[in-house]
């Protein structure tokens, strides 16, 4: 079905004017300052967006849905995670792969593959962890490369679990560099995590207040520090993803200025909430708990100072989706907390509300964070991430006047990590391909209609 | 005269696609895949661009054209700037506007615009010059803002001569933020210069080798640190032009993480010649005196680095033509050498030869560095800057293949800095609003098309 | 009077060791692991120092005793002054010399000579202020440090009253380097503070706690960078005064990396205390305006992790006495309370409670930052600020296991700025070259007795 | 016999006066204006050091000594290593302990304390380096420590060899910082290096040249970084041998203002030379292989900067003598040359002659920086590194005045790496607990001489 959006106000990465857009066959094909809806097709549907902006479908980098942990799984399918992407604007998900070290890698992607079939409302990639690299498996890596999907995912964290020796790592970031696919990393150190844990918890500090002490910010900034020389060394395009600190920032800083080819990705519970929430009493705080921990609140400052300056190019969640049921599991250790909180669904506008109106943030920047950014950077632009003329027609028409209050939405975690905080803005429709899946906060769209991304690898 | 660019491959900041452009009414009007020249106007200019890039015509944000100096003045009139521009790919410039402390600023905004009347023939725009700011001539820095000139210039450096005071300096800034205008600076210590410039020559040390020497790079970082400590202070958007070194580019950088809004400019010279240059014997040196000096090679890492990963924003040239004969005014005190290296033609092909070419910045930074990100910076995008349907028609079909070498073209400055280096790439084609005004390098255009850009603020 | 100090621990800078003292003369003349009283004359003064600690008289390297301001007077004089420094274990001041900048600096420098003589119960010296630096006045400072003081003070704060401009810094520190005396500075812009001063008056901002927001940690980091860059310019030494913050120490030490001879001296106000202290409501926090102004609470850890590592040299106090009723010269304008905090007679056990006994400290860091460091940089050394054969018989009998609160004592200025917190520690006897002037806090001793000490140029 | 040093000017890290010295039964009794040596007892050696200095004996905080290496061993034993060393006036060795990862701790620390047995005319102690440290090993480091060697040494290089995981060096700090011993460190990335050095002898790139871009900075700094981390987390104290430039520094030092408990060594190799040395043709370079490699020479103003402002503590040599015949192990790898700058005998006057004499370093901090610095860390002071009353009479009279130039001396290495070099000064006379041990650069003492110091710990 055709659709034509019109009055709006076109806000790209870039660019800021008022247009009306058409979109026939799944991309916008005509941008013009007037297009006269009588002349088109009468089946085409009319987007009224006077007073609204029209962005491109928002990306999210950084998700999690289907995700094994100690036994459970991850509350989200397909299903429930794109409804609440939709709902809030996104409509493109980059997930992560998530293999046990003992798995077959192509088979591992297979098995995630396999999970958004049919059931996907938004377009969807991967990332690829690598948590291991013995010789007999690399070809596996190549072929999923080959396949069109050209990014992995490392793990410097979770020791004796996801992490690669620095020799197997050096070994995949020489590889990723051949094959031009860029490596994203968890950046904090695994041995050092796991010594203070066993400390903490031996000491009867079980309770999920612990969980940041456990993890302090020189970890993680010994960790950027860790990837970036490897990156130095191997020549490989790295990408530090839930960087949540100042001190990491510094250190990915120094060494772009040093010739390194780093990329920074902040994630939106790190803009918004601090420590003080996994601080709650009573066990509440185990909804706040992710790794990297949510920092002290000073840090907030630096991510939007980055943001605002495009030192920090992206925005995601690492939506992690647990019900606090699942929470449970670590209510006698914080390391047994599933880690994770539900974001998917609030990103944008959480972006919207505490970036833009509050003055943090561009029209520009807000795009480019959101979307723009993560599309050039994973090989997806200028399919997606942009309103142009043969783009794919995902679209948001963008209410900033909406008011509200953030609740829990689609995701079957059940919570949300925000709830009752003040809500500024709200996506009036959005668009995949053409097609309307979201109006209003709600899903009004076509399970299934989701598509992969085969993405070449371009960090050559 | 419509004009059709066939069968290029077309670069912006963002993007890379083929596409054929068309263009009317001195504006891009159409962008498609293949456009049929029998159905265009018979007057219409065909350009085949078959195996070359068509570009967005290049922007030097920073040159002299009309520039008194001790009682002379730059070589260039507008004519030959004009010519040499086009030449070397650059539609647009933007001058600065220099008059002395006791000169009345509109009177000085007024005589330099005389300066472009018929005989501009690229679009020009001003960077207004403040170097004075007693409350009586505030009120016409107003008006200049109002009449389309929305970016200032200050000094740190020439003491007695250009600098404000530090009072003047933060209610010129505190205005500047009013007023939403961007605040370009030469961040050098005037004091200290002058100290040393009078120890060196009191010392016999008065050849243009002692150049550097008396402006050494702790002057350059000191002033980029004052000038974005008043920038955190009034909240005014800074930009630091020709920044030479790497400390001068971490302080910005460390002022951006600590929120201030500061772009880095770098100029051509600082990125393709060293301080050896203006150690050459017999005075010779004196062709490459310009200030901030010629600095050590290895800084030219940290400035290809910072342009790679755009935490650099933009190439200009500081383009400031004197001739060997002018140079001879400093024969007896390299102090009184005139400053500047004639770099307007060759700026666009040394950063293709040096930066494309050995690999050191993608097709996008090249655009982004040489033309669009000053677009932005300074309220000329979407006009200039970019390649889209609406924009000004200002286009380059660029030979990457073409090979050459350096040597002195249009500037009647009478040399060139990079005589005999290696060319790789040329402009075969350049237009202004649709009419092409150079081709392979040479002037073809009209005198007097070129048109003032009036520039609305925009950092507010 | 000859003097033994029996059985006591003798801790210096770098030494901790059990023996017997012995002064003679007002020198140590012995120490030995155990001395006869017995064999001794009879005169002599004999102090069991048993499980006390023996430490070198503390120097207090940066206070105001004498300070016209605004037309009044700071509430010391010698007498109060030097009976405060002994209650607290400090045998050494080292006053500024502050005149206007009409003064004359040679009588300036005479008249604060004459408020010591015959009123000070403690030795003292001068760091000699120049605030004024046209050619007429610069031998009269040649010809101070040829009387004994070999260090300066310069302001590059307070605007229009006692800042030089960059032209006669330059040329004040090239005399500095040359004499070979070391330039200490007051860092703070002084045309920014004043600007953002006037700014919050307007607003109506005018309570003390808009005092630190008067005086941001960028421009007291801008002013460590100015006084470093001009210290790697000229090769003079220099000492940065009361550095209250992580920007400004970071400044420094950049400068050090760089190779500039900079010292860095923090006070036991910052040290202790913070900014919330002046944001007290209904002007009480009148009392904590200092500047640098007290910081948010983090910075403290910076200064004692500085100490701890001896980055930071030295400790003082900036000890400023003003009356509360003083104070209320500030009541309509932040800007007119006379600036300081009374800490003279605080300071040692301060550092003793908060640094030593939380384990921020050890006893030779504690000595060297609280004495041995400030006699050394200033050329008191060996003389002062150690305990060695031929070094002055200033001495400390210090009772680590003494507790107590703090609470207002001899400073005319009628309030500690400590009252109620707790402290660990006190100086159980004092003695000035072998004559004890204080015991458990009070003041026994001879007005009078304390001598001018000459110091010589150390620093070329 | 005792000893009498007469006229001399006595320098310490603190103190510079003229005084004799008398020692009796090993320490120094008597401090003086003058001793009138016919009181003394007639056997009484006296020496005049009229116009010269006297020193307190040099400490070498890192030698190699016995150290088996692929199948070799290295040149020197204790004899010949104790005639190098007091003939520069270094009175006291710190050897390295360093067994492979499959020797008994215990049984590996008494064969290299039976290797000084009867041999050493030096006074000596150890770092004990910890190669492995699984569960049933651990209790043996702890009667190392209790049996006098209150230091280790981790090698965070050395890949397979001799590091530990992450987990055994988070658990061995944790153990340290209980014992209160101190950890030492060589800080590289083992994987990265051995990763890129397989890469260089694929690509046939196996001469000595090739060893420092094996091994870049990049590589050094992060193992800094990786060590003050691990410091942070732990509360260990560290000390980073041989710390060569200046990203490597930069990363201490950051750590400090962190808190951590770092100090930082050099080795007289680093400050001297530069990487040039190791490309020298036909595999003369192997001479001046060592890691860390050798640097670009800009480095070497970082490392004076760092002594002379006593940021850097302390200067060794990293002494590993292999003759060239022993280099020619690597003649076809250069991953085989057998690392090592005999450097032990020209350490103290390479400090005098390019230190000192050029202004770089003032007399105490030569003194500080060779001597006292390593007593104080190691817990040696203060009966050995200073001069005082009940220290070892471990004396160095040292004329500053004699020139010559460096030449192969007593290690069996068979060469210099400072050959031909200019050197101004020499120790005149070197004593070991008050005998005179050499006289003008020649060995006259006894062999066997030379005591094991059994050192507390005293980093708690």
């Amino acid at each position: 079905m055709p659709l034509l959006i019109k009055n709006g106000r076109i806000i790209t990465a870039d660019d800021d004017y008022k247009a009306d857009i058409y979109c026939a066959d799944e991309t916008i094909t005509r941008i013009e300052k007037s297009i006269d809806a009588k002349r088109l097709p009468k089946s085409t549907e009319v987007i009224n967006a006077a007073g609204k902006y029209v962005l491109p479908g928002f990306i999210d980098p950084h998700v999690h849905i289907y995700l094994p942990f100690m036994g459970t799984f991850s509350a989200d399918d397909y299903e429930s995670a794109s409804k609440a992407a939709l709902a809030g604007g996104t409509t493109t998900l980059i997930e992560m792969i998530c293999p046990g070290p003992k798995d077959d890698p192509w088979e591992a992607y297979q098995l995630w593959r396999q999970q958004a079939k049919k059931k996907a409302a938004v377009d969807y990639t991967y990332h690829m962890s690598v948590v291991r690299f013995e010789p007999k498996v690399r070809d596996q890596f190549k072929k999923i490369v080959k396949d069109g999907v050209a990014s992995f995912k490392v793990f410097l964290a979770y020791k004796g679990a996801l992490d690669l020796s620095d020799a197997d790592l050096y070994a995949m970031m020489t590889m990723a560099k051949q094959q031009g696919a860029i490596v994203t990393a968890h950046c904090e150190n695994a041995e050092a995590v796991d010594a203070m844990q066993k400390q903490l918890l031996a000491a009867g500090k079980t309770g999920p207040e612990w969980h940041e002490p456990s993890r302090p910010m020189a970890v993680e900034a010994a960790g950027v520090n860790h990837l970036c020389t490897f990156a130095q060394l191997t020549g490989a395009h790295v990408y530090t993803v839930h960087t949540s600190c100042a001190p990491a920032v510094m250190q990915a800083l120094d060494a772009r200025m040093r010739g390194v080819n780093v990329w920074i990705e902040s994630v939106v519970p790190h803009l918004i909430l601090d420590k003080t929430y996994a601080e709650r009493k009573d066990f509440e705080g185990a909804k706040w708990v992710m790794s990297p921990p949510l920092r002290d609140k000073r840090h907030q400052d630096t991510l939007w100072s980055g943001l605002r300056s495009r030192i920090i190019s992206t925005v995601g969640t690492d939506h992690a989706p647990f019900t606090p049921k699942q929470k449970e599991m670590g209510r006698d250790a914080f390391t047994k907390i599933p880690n994770g909180i539900p974001s998917i669904e609030e990103r944008v506008d959480l972006l919207h509300t505490y970036g833009v109106a509050q003055g943090r943030l561009s029209l520009n920047a807000f795009v480019d964070a959101g979307s723009t950014a993560a599309a050039k950077i994973f090989g997806l632009y200028p399919k997606k991430g942009t309103i142009k003329i043969g783009s794919d027609a995902d679209l948001v028409v963008y209410d900033p006047k909406a008011k509200g209050t953030f609740t829990a939405g689609y995701s079957k975690a059940g919570y949300s990590g925000y709830d009752g905080m003040e809500k500024i803005g709200r996506a009036s429709a959005v668009t995949v391909r053409g097609q309307v899946q979201a109006k209003n906060g709600k899903f009004v769209g076509t399970i299934g209609r989701g598509q992969f991304l085969r993405r070449d690898a371009t960090h050559g």
